[in-house]
């Protein structure tokens, strides 16, 4: 299965529009490159709808944003919703500013997304957000503590009392689903754990390296994977979200294995993106730790 | 010769302004510095005429292009034309959007470019925009396909359609010269197999790896070192262009035999800049591998 | 001592805000990965403020400059002085525009610069920047030379001439001291030797190696790394720059003994994030070479 979804990358070799931010952007395309996928990196609002309508999917990101660079996500968001091509929206950092919570929110009510991928901060502010705009009152049983999160959110990492951790996991899985239900997105809440989720089925993926944190850019990396994954897959794209979340992890373990004792980050970097680059199908599908809920 | 090329980057270290795409600077002005050159990247147009003024050759590239990155380019392009700078012209994914394709007839038109670089699939497009201006036929002999390009162009890669085979190497070749001729530049088109012409006379550049197309910005960083080749050896921007280009090639060549097993893309990019930082005179006059047409 | 600095940094993991070039980011994020610290890059103006109110220390960058981002700079700055978070600024190729004297002469006006780092001709341009702010005559003895920069100065490189030898160091340590007395900041001129002074003391670090000039963006990362240190030591900000100083000159070391023959500048930037995320304080300690003046 996961297999499968790799391989249609490989025979596709989609084009991923890219409006991103500039810290991460040669790493993501080369990471796109390793899938199998082209990019295509482009923001400027005159051409976004043409560049997006020759590409297969498009993916976009909060990361280093701009009112340029927002304008440019709806006008491709708007034609790539048009023409049916998967749109993953990776809501980097969105606690940390008003503009980001602002532009999130007119993003969420303009798009619709099928795919939103973040760390747990960022998707429970997502669902907050999501929630404001048509002023809904939020359970508590549902907010899987979503009240702490405003004003509280530092950078653009997850909160450690956020984490999801393997006593919490019943909470946020139900969390998981709640949020893409109503989102009406596939959901994916990545970290230590990761969690996609339809609605219905909620997969729980393990696996990956706890240091691959403290590379710069993993989470852009995976959301263009995301986005590769289910461009090349549209039929089956919580399938997809979850081999790209797989390939993501089990690249990180054989990255870290293939590390010498005096590399750090930054080789740890390459060795990530060149282990998607030699990632075979049997490998993928042998590595692979996940269960659904 | 080559090697003599090479030499005079060494000996001038010229300093390049890039007016570039965000997705692979570091890439390139780490290439700049391997092969002896140092960059200077700038795209405000409040700073572009006084950069280039201090630099001794400039490169533009219309990847990630914006309204502010065109108006410098206008700006850097006319001053270095003043000064005599060798200027070249990178026109990446300029058949994506109408944005790419005015930007670019209006940089044609008002400005000399010393050298243009791009895939067979844009320098088609820029010699049809080029003739456009001045609402020109081109004869079906000369043309080598180009009504097929326009509103087919997709991203940034040359359409497979264009490539340039040795079953078709003739007619590519006198596509070359002639748009080489008629826009009065150096015209390289780079691919799997490199073509180099002034309009008389026409460098057929074979090797490198197809691998290289997997590493985002090849051709960025190779526009960055045929603009550091041509600054330190303006008497003969010719054989500069084809140095940069054999340069290329070569280094791609020899980062292949330097991978290991379990590197990829990622490690690929840095061993080819590697491999230029190393680059020695006889090694590349050895394992260069051209003829003239 | 520089032990203790590097442990803070890794205990504290301070969230460091850029406002930076678009050249060196994604470098720069993993430089401050590698020691401890966490980056978030941030240039609208709409959000800089809160950005900065998030984290624990601000660094600004002077490479690709533009309007909206020295708009950024001053929100932020403001902001980060009001707040007390220590606030670098990397004044990079200053003396190459009218633009970037004009608006590094504006952030010196308005706000406070804990740390003020970049090669003995940039700072020379900013001591020389800063008079002109008070129409003050700089006497001849303090100058160091710096009549002869305004006009020469190109592109991101100190000036040969400027640069700062041992038969020169006197004058050269006289100088930083004057310059970080009277702009009221930490001066930090970096080279081949570095010279950091509070105005009071001047500390002359050696080592590194000179192929580190060869990597783009080894200036903008010591920033980043100044910024991190001086922001997990705000109470001891001119250990805390030297001992970042001499982290960067430690790791440049390591990473050129660990480079293997055929590798060059991609593969040592690489190595030098690595050295940087594998620093203990005890190598720190030993392998480090300054003394006082």
């Amino acid at each position: 299965m996961l297999q499968e979804c790799l391989e249609n990358v490989r025979k596709m070799t989609p084009l991923i529009h890219c409006i991103t931010n500039y810290v991460t952007t040669g790493d993501v395309a080369n990471m796109l490159l390793a899938c199998g996928a082209k990019p295509i990196m482009a923001d400027e609002p005159k051409e976004a709808a043409e560049i997006t309508a020759c590409a297969a999917g498009l993916a976009m990101n909060l990361g280093t944003p701009g009112e340029r660079t927002i304008a440019a996500m709806h006008i491709a968001g708007r034609r790539a919703n048009e023409l049916g091509h998967p749109v993953l929206f990776d809501p980097v950092g969105v606690g940390a500013s008003v503009f980001r919570q602002e532009s999130a929110k007119e993003l969420l009510s303009a798009l619709h997304f099928d795919v939103i991928r973040g760390n747990v901060t960022e998707i429970k502010m997502i669902y907050k957000l999501y929630h404001a705009l048509f002023d809904r009152h939020i359970g508590e049983e549902k907010a899987f503590g979503t009240d702490a999160v405003i004003g509280k959110a530092s950078g653009v990492d997850a909160l450690a009392s956020d984490a999801v951790t393997e006593g919490k996991l019943s909470d946020a899985v139900a969390f998981v689903k709640t949020a893409a239900s109503e989102l009406h997105s596939i959901v994916a809440v990545t970290g230590a754990v990761d969690l996609i989720s339809d609605g219905m089925l909620c997969y729980v993926i393990r696996g990956g390296r706890e240091e691959m944190s403290r590379v710069t850019g993993t989470g852009c990396q995976l959301s263009g994977l995301m986005t590769a994954f289910a461009s090349a897959n549209p039929g089956n794209m919580l399938t997809a979200a979850l081999a790209a979340s797989c390939t993501m992890k089990t690249a990180g373990e054989i990255a870290w294995r293939n590390l010498t004792e005096e590399e750090g980050n930054a080789s740890y970097r390459n060795r990530m993106i060149d282990a998607v680059y030699r990632m075979d199908g049997d490998t993928l599908e042998r590595m692979a730790d996940y269960e659904v809920r």
